[in-house]
């Protein structure tokens, strides 16, 4: 038997591509006594849950609930619920996050269709109708609204009519968008929409929300096959969110606290203050990062505001830009992914990490850095176009 | 925008199926800073749990993570890793856990030859053998070494023997063994176990502990197809938990704080005395529930020490004595799952919830429940007889 220290976490500022930072009202959610899964006073936190995630979403979609794994299981439970072996499936991508869902699709036995932009590009929508018209079999268009490589947007209103239009269903990932900007779930109709919860939702990393409209719901109950993940069968999950209660898995009951918490915290804000307020620090980001000289990748309309991308100067190293904003600032943000490896670092501004302080503090923080490596940025500059977008508001 | 009120939730003993209780250590562990799923402090953390695993699974098999999923996911992890379409497994079943298994598998394209138990009862060994004998041609054989649905233990010495003897992996579900008896990994070569975060290890529920022996991972490393499961594929994971620290998906990252803590408490207490306390506490209940002339449908030489079925006296309603003991003593025991529906209940002595003072307030808060049900019970020789259990070590 040996001793151990206790652990002492020294906190971190989460500016990176998630997880966001936790509020101290979900960290003590989270730290609830454990109850039961089956308990009725847990079962009625799920009901609120539901409710308050269906106000999230923006949706009157009956299956709307949380897959008890981090946003990746989310995109794993959309793809193998609708999907059957041998279905045909159009999937766009803008970067790392659509080819992974392209490599799930394959991985359910189905012939995809892989429609491409250019890296840091939104997807063309002329392409994707084109494939569209020329694979009327398809079952489902899948794209990525908020690209976390590339912190590209992708705009689905246009797609959304021609997908149904075309009799298909339309499978949208939401992973940075939900809790920080619009996802239009039942104003376009998307019919199975899944995110994470440690991203603009600013809970911990562990759950996967997931809302499926009644459309998908009957495909996914027309099933001729098995799901092929007991774990992620919706056919049975549903069961257990519903009144039945059917006992499925054992539900991440402290989890589930937490993100309750955090749910409540979106709605006591109100989805379009939110919104708005993603929206203004993200361009006073943009704003003070232009006026230092530095250059964002992703066209300003293409943006996304939960999540920036920063070209580095050239002969910046991009591994010794993030160890000095760590270990000097203790500000954690994200590596280039897929083509930008080595090339940009992700900005996050998510939750409750998006504030006005923390726009001044990344860019004093990043102008210091840039000038211990040798390049000196205007950072008075920066800051003062940085504070005139707060002010715009 | 409406208020809602602060939850409280009221605690309550959790003597069923698990979650088990969770100490007030994990609790706080739980709600430390989130960090970054790469960050440098969270990496040595998971490097600190990855040792404390390996202690718990008694291995020193490199491949020993956690699933970011709760226990079933574990199962559904050591299914698709190992299994391709097309392959013969055998997977016996002694209740409602080795069904899902065979379910699982059958998911993955497996032909699945069925070994069966009668409910309650372990696996006759001799069947098993002629299955191995039949069906030379198969992969791995898949048993559950602690069935929560029954609590029955099957021994697995013989078995171990036998299937490796035939060239095959041994599959075990650890669920509700590890950290309350011996799950004897390395010393009878199981090849790929899995267990839950929430039963005797503390934690909650949520993660899902997985070790591959080498002669396992090579049979995952030469795959022909890839793992059907993206958000499961070992291949990827086990880069993640290495040096290289491949991102793959975004680790539950509070999760590992609680399990890092419940696995510390393990260490602390040493696994032989946490073994003793489980079986020292398990023959005081059933010492007690026998001397209240009740009927324990599982021979004790089966029994688990961390989860006991009771069977109910006549006219008993399983719903109505569930309810009572939850409502006026605040205790939550399961329901019998399977061909035990309704005729028992099961009672968890798990983790931290498995002590001599729960034994007595259980047998306590039973009696009263049956008393005030009709059906009086020798309350005073319940408890003598459970108290000579105790003090017998």
């Amino acid at each position: 038997m040996e001793s151990r220290r206790p652990r002492r976490t020294r906190e971190k500022l989460l500016l990176g591509p998630g997880p966001s930072p936790v509020e101290g009202r979900v960290l003590r959610a989270l730290a609830e006594p454990t109850l039961g899964h089956l308990d009725g006073d847990f079962v009625a936190l799920m009901d609120e849950t539901q409710e308050l995630l269906r106000k999230t979403f923006q949706t009157s979609n009956a299956l709307t609930v949380t897959m008890p794994g981090t946003g990746s299981a989310g995109m794993e439970a959309a793809c193998v619920n609708v999907i059957e072996r041998g279905d045909t499936v159009i999937i766009g991508d803008q970067g790392v996050f659509g080819q992974r869902m392209q490599d799930v699709a394959e991985r359910c036995g189905a012939t995809v269709i892989k429609v491409s932009a250019p890296f840091g590009k939104t997807l063309p929508e002329e392409t994707l109708f084109e494939a569209i018209d020329s694979h009327p079999e398809a079952k489902l268009v899948g794209l990525v609204q908020a690209e976390t490589s590339t912190g590209v947007l992708q705009n689905l209103d246009a797609i959304a009519a021609k997908v149904h239009e075309a009799g298909m269903l339309l499978l949208v990932d939401a992973v940075t968008s939900l809790g920080g900007m619009e996802v239009p779930v039942d104003r376009l109709g998307l019919d199975i929409v899944y995110s994470g919860s440690q991203k603009c939702l600013g809970c911990p990393p562990g759950l996967a929300p997931l809302t499926l409209s009644s459309r998908a719901v009957e495909v996914v109950r027309s099933r001729k096959t098995k799901v092929q993940s007991w774990y992620l069968d919706l056919t049975m999950i549903m069961r257990y969110w519903e009144q039945e209660r059917f006992y499925h898995h054992t539900a991440p009951v402290n989890m589930l606290y937490a993100f309750n918490e955090a749910l409540r915290i979106v709605d006591e804000e109100g989805l379009e203050s939110r919104w708005a307020r993603h929206r203004r620090n993200a361009e006073a980001l943009w704003a003070g990062l232009e006026a230092m000289g530095l250059t964002l990748p992703v066209a300003k309309e293409d943006r996304l505001p939960s999540l920036t991308c920063l070209a580095l100067p050239e002969g910046i190293d991009d591994g010794r830009l993030r160890r000095e904003l760590m270990e000097r600032h203790a500000i954690e943000v994200g590596s280039g992914l897929g083509e930008f490896r080595g090339r940009v670092i992700r900005v996050g501004l998510m939750g409750s990490g998006s504030t006005a302080n923390n726009v001044l503090l990344f860019l004093s923080a990043l102008a210091a850095t840039l000038r211990r490596m040798g390049h000196p940025v205007d950072v008075a500059s920066a800051l003062e176009r940085a504070e005139e977008r707060l002010d715009g508001d």
